[in-house]
């Protein structure tokens, strides 16, 4: 199948992918009666005087807004809001069919900091939370965390979150294989973008204690040229003030590759000096930084990759519908650690301990038992805040 | 049946009435190669190298945001944005049943008139189409007026044109009934906010010469207490800088009263000094100005109001799904007075001449014709622009 001509031309039959679908009828003058004037009247009335009923008699606690600016599309760059759409339309389609929650692609004509919360916050009534997406770093951080503070609804960065609870998951279940401890490995990331930084704070988090940072000039240290603050914060937090050196140098001993950064640029030969039984988890997509099989060659024992016909795909997918359907069975709570842990070890613990193998680390995005343990382990932990 | 009991139990159980659709299958790994990662890849880029795209392969050519920010909701007031949600989830199912569009309720956190046009043009990339809906006159004027002039799809406030059309169209059949000419008859129309300024202006583009317009303290003239600019327009527009007296005053010799005010302020003693064969629009809802059959026992010949259970309901929905329908046929083309007059006389001629009767100038909001004829009457005049 030649995959971009079948998508274009699956795009263009459909024009979209979403619609909108009435939960009510409309057939005669009392169906109207109730689902508009004038009996919608009583139900503004009813939450007019006790706001939190719009949680009861509208569809705002299962709607998600999922919203970019554009400037971090896939591998695909600052490409702007139109461009944006078909993959806030895809994310859509997977949040409704995985875990029957109804999201809204909108894409931003803004790409100012301040107007972005300005715009989020002023449409926030309308949902039950914020998915952002594919929003440029190092922006994206403050964006995040702005809108956290200000808003009463969950609020998400996919591309930070729902790529480190995967990777997580993924980490959890290969470290069985490999029979060593997050505590003891020492770990590379390379790409100190969104997923980088998430990927990075939630590994330790995790308990990880050696991670070095690679970035296009190489090792995050100190004196990086143009490092933003979030990059200082991991230099801060995995104590690369004086680190020095590339990736190759970087890899020496190391016993896990993280890739989040741009395809082809990890050889064989790179690898070669990487522990005894290293994981390697090359995500840049829809090239990874080195083809798995290659990662395999040259002695990596899991190898977890962003390509679907491959085993141990890493996929956002796995992680942000349930996510979202556990949050938001709950009222103003926010996503922290404890939730994206509980997330990942849910995840994990899809796949039986009996059934692992290097080539079954994580669960297929289509295997029914993802979204329910993972909601079920986030909605424990809301419940308790 | 209890109206409002049975609204609320429907609005409970189903927690609210719209929900989003996916048009494509996700079945299998393929499915989502297709309408997410990879294959979405190449349709983002087919977009970002022509920006127009975004119609041929997403859902915005189909996609209207209702958007209020919940100041002027029903005959409730200013009751906030999540009180405002169920009639904006209502307009969806309208827009949606009746005309097959996909529109999205979104209630803003803002009241300030720059934000509402910040946050309106930010998101409005997303969208095929903005109706505005409940926002305060005279500030709806302003949002909109920036808008259309700042934004290449069409804007539309539903609260002024909507109602205007439908009101013009149950004129031009009950000018037929009473054999009288628009530009011959005295009209008074009571309340001059968001639906008053704007049935005023189309009134007059129809071809009307003498309007008197009322509001709380009478005749509005240039010393009208507190008046906006909107208002002053109008007084400028019907030549009545100078006419003084209040709402009886003013129907004295009148042959068409429309009310958009509030309900029971008009007697059938008020109406005596009418001419023969008026013609009789207290539209205020739920409870009209004055109750249609009081107003026909002091002597209206054709009688509208908002009311769903009598004769002649005019009624919002006969007009903006079909308007939309037709304008989204185009790009880059806004509504103007010839689109929403030839909206108006194809709404009227739904109800040929031979069906004509006192009770029966405009049809009903389930008659299928109506989207057809106003769509197509809508797309004509679009295609010219």
């Amino acid at each position: 199948m030649d995959i971009k001509k079948e998508a274009l031309k699956l795009h263009e039959e459909k024009r979209g992918k979403v619609e909108i679908k009435s939960k009510v009828r409309l057939e005669n003058r009392e169906d109207l009666s109730l689902a508009y004037t004038p009996g919608v009247g009583e139900v503004c009335k009813k939450i007019s005087e006790n706001k939190d009923d719009v949680y009861r008699y509208t569809n705002k606690g299962n709607t998600v807004a999922i919203i970019s600016d554009g400037t971090a599309v896939l591998g695909l760059g600052d490409i702007g809001p139109e461009a944006a759409m078909p993959v806030m339309e895809g994310k859509a389609v997977i949040f409704k069919e995985f875990a029957g929650i109804d999201a809204i692609p909108i894409v931003l004509d803004s790409t100012d900091i301040d107007e972005i919360v300005t715009v989020i916050k002023s449409i926030a009534p309308s949902f039950g939370g914020i998915n952002l997406e594919d929003i440029k770093a190092p922006k994206c951080f403050v964006i995040e965390k702005r809108l956290k503070e200000e808003l009463n609804i969950p609020v998400f960065h996919d591309d930070q979150h729902g790529t480190a609870v995967v990777v997580g998951a993924a980490l959890i279940n290969a470290l069985k294989i490999v029979n060593k401890k997050i505590d003891k490995i020492k770990i590379v990331v390379n790409g100190a973008g969104s997923a980088g930084v998430a990927i990075v704070k939630f590994l330790l988090n995790l308990g990880a204690k050696n991670i070095t940072v690679c970035d296009i000039e190489g090792i995050l240290h100190s004196n990086y040229p143009n490092i933003n603050d979030a990059q200082k914060e991991l230099v801060k937090l995995t104590k690369s003030e004086n680190k020095h050196g590339n990736l190759t140098d970087a890899l020496k001993g190391a016993d896990l590759f993280i890739g989040v950064s741009v395809g082809n640029i990890v050889t064989k030969e790179m690898l070669k000096n990487m522990n005894k039984d290293f994981i390697c988890f090359p995500l840049a997509n829809p090239v990874p930084e080195i083809h798995p099989e290659l990662a395999k060659e040259a002695g990596a024992k899991v190898v977890g990759s962003g390509l679907s016909n491959l085993p141990n795909q890493i996929n956002n997918a796995l992680a942000f519908p349930g996510l979202f359907k556990g949050i938001l069975k709950h009222k103003n709570v926010q996503f922290d650690y404890e939730m994206l842990t509980a997330a990942a070890e849910a995840l994990a613990s899809v796949v039986k301990d009996y059934e692992l193998t290097p080539d079954y680390i994580i669960p297929s995005v289509f295997n029914k038992e993802v979204v329910n343990k993972v909601s079920e382990a986030v909605s424990k932990v809301a419940s308790k805040k």
